[in-house]
């Protein structure tokens, strides 16, 4: 009964044996093999978001953020004016690269326990005209919660503005299809919900908007027009790609293939969540967000009020369950983060509860009950 | 007798089966076990430079080429200026990151078969009071010339100028003592001599130089410090890292330590050249660089002059029988290399050669001399 810890993260995650075994071969980065294989990969991630004749996919080394960091310093002119919708760490993430790679930048900010408002997206735009592009986290991984992308893409189209998404927990699990969402370039990576190993992330970037994005980039590693062309021209990347993690992603969109595609995921990701949110609520622990507003992807749970509780103690005691949880990311709320995606499903996550109640037990947590009102 | 290609590239390279097998588990990236990796590595690469109480070490997700940006980007302040000594494809990629992130870059042209001069900087310096950092390839992998460190170093400490190397190629092959020879900062990655799997550089920052460093750079992603700053409170990673690279590099280093470090290695790699070299030559391959500032890392070689020769047709002759060349890097001269790097010895170079021998009988080449004078 042996088995690696199971990871409630979200991503790095558990993958599956098929998919680290994809990684025990080495690849030539300039050979047709290694080619085919990143040719492949691009093919199948445009027909994900159904972009194949209107959207060019880019795939980048480094973190998700790289991606972000990238997907900004490529799509926003050196002149443009970013507005970020903030309802979270990511986004205040995506403020602070945009900050500091000098693009004139503007927080919107909203409560943490709130999607994000199209409504007052459409009255910052009347409002400054200067704003030329709208950065959203479509899943924010600090709580969890679920923004409107195609409500704030709507607003985005109506008033002419380019439009940025970093979704990095959301894309292949969530439905997203860039004909019906006009996106200028949306943000996702290897190590989530394709269930691959982290080390690249990849851009979708709509044709023309590519197109008319060389020069901007203060960056050569993010420079993403240029790695694209590069990669048009040659089929391979700009400078030596992760490639035992882009041989697992290909493994994994395989498996992703078998099992159905986005609907499939997204099913299997919010059986997950049902089973952890009610085996969490027999316990005691209340999630910090209304269950309308939150994503199947990462739940946030607030800390009980138990004064027996202390997260590296009750942390350790569900890890030698074998099960890996995650701190939470709020500065206000004492909360801890129990994900719902990788290569899991509901039996897992009942397990996960069962560890949990052995933990509480263990610690002498009577009940997971917070201090605030549920 | 099936077995993967041989990769005769200079990293991505071919990696031992144990270091593969370090990618077969998952791990959390906040976990105390993760961390615990990311410690040891980082104290390990400290010590095969002997820098210990001098200088850190930054671990940067991405290829190489992130690292020696991030470098340039955390090290030279937004007023610096740079003279990169350009003799050959990766100099010329330094200056041009550095020209693309703003910062004032001079280039030192050489000829691309022979080293950088000390002299020619010495009068550089003395021409432009200006500069503050000098960019130096240690093996310029374009050709796979040695540049000279030490005397390029000697004269930026005399001069009082920072220096930024790139050492990707040659680091835990060549002796590098930071003791001895006066660096800013030292770029390498996971992928090359210490025959990990790419996805990650790490760069070594003398102390005085890191603290300094704050604000200078212009992105977020590129910051080293930072990442510094962040890893040193937290033992983790400031973006989520490439968990199973990270896993295998330590496992590569485990192997770098029993087979007797740096001076090993370098000795196995030399016999790899020196066998790789004596089997061409009696093929008739002339080498394109003079055997003195040669490398014992990757060979250029001439194109053969026999009308029989075509790359493409040559490269998949030798891949049939289980060796990766690589193309050459040089705009004038018609060339190819050979890496002598990787999870390989002297008898693999031996079947190496006697690939390229049974390609050339295949597609009728009846010697490998080439039209240039020897």
């Amino acid at each position: 009964m042996e088995r690696d810890a199971i990871l409630l993260t979200p991503g790095p995650l558990t993958t599956t044996e098929r998919t680290k075994r994809a990684m025990l071969r080495d690849w030539g980065s300039w050979d047709s093999s290694f080619i085919a294989v990143t040719t492949g990969l691009r093919r199948q991630l445009l027909k994900i978001v159904h972009g194949e004749g209107s959207h060019v996919v880019v795939p980048l080394q480094g973190s998700g953020t790289f991606a972000v960091e990238a997907a900004v310093a490529t799509i926003v002119p050196k002149t443009g004016h970013v507005l970020v919708l903030d309802n979270g760490a990511y986004c205040k993430r995506m403020g602070r690269l945009s900050t500091l790679m000098g693009r004139k930048t503007t927080i919107l900010g909203h409560a943490e326990d709130q999607p994000v408002s199209p409504t007052e997206l459409e009255s910052a735009l009347r409002g400054d005209a200067s704003i030329s592009h709208v950065g959203l986290i479509h899943c924010e991984t600090g709580t969890g919660v679920l923004n409107p992308l195609q409500a704030i893409a709507d607003v985005c189209a109506r008033h002419g503005k380019g439009l940025i998404v970093d979704a990095m927990s959301s894309f292949a699990a969530l439905p997203i299809d860039a004909r019906e969402v006009r996106f200028d370039a949306l943000v996702a990576a290897s190590g989530k919900c394709l269930e691959g190993v982290p080390g690249m992330g990849f851009v979708f970037i709509r044709k023309d908007v590519i197109d008319g994005a060389a020069g901007n980039s203060h960056s050569l590693a993010m420079d993403l027009h240029d790695q694209h062309v590069y990669m048009e021209k040659t089929g391979q990347w700009r400078f030596t790609p992760p490639t035992h993690v882009v041989a697992a992603l290909a493994e994994a969109m395989r498996q992703f293939e078998e099992e159905g595609g986005q609907s499939a995921r997204g099913a299997r990701y919010a059986a997950n969540c049902a089973a952890l949110v009610a085996g969490m609520k027999a316990l005691g622990f209340v999630p910090f967000l209304k269950a309308e507003i939150q994503a199947p992807i990462i739940l946030t749970f607030h800390a009980p009020a138990d004064p027996a509780y202390d997260f590296k103690r009750f942390y350790d005691a569900v890890k030698a369950r074998g099960f890996i949880l995650y701190p939470g990311k709020l500065t206000q709320v004492e909360t801890f983060r129990v994900g719902c995606i990788g290569a899991i499903g509901p039996a897992e996550m009942t397990e996960a509860v069962a560890a949990v109640a052995g933990a509480m037990k263990e610690l002498g947590i009577r009940t997971g009950t917070p201090a605030v009102p549920a």
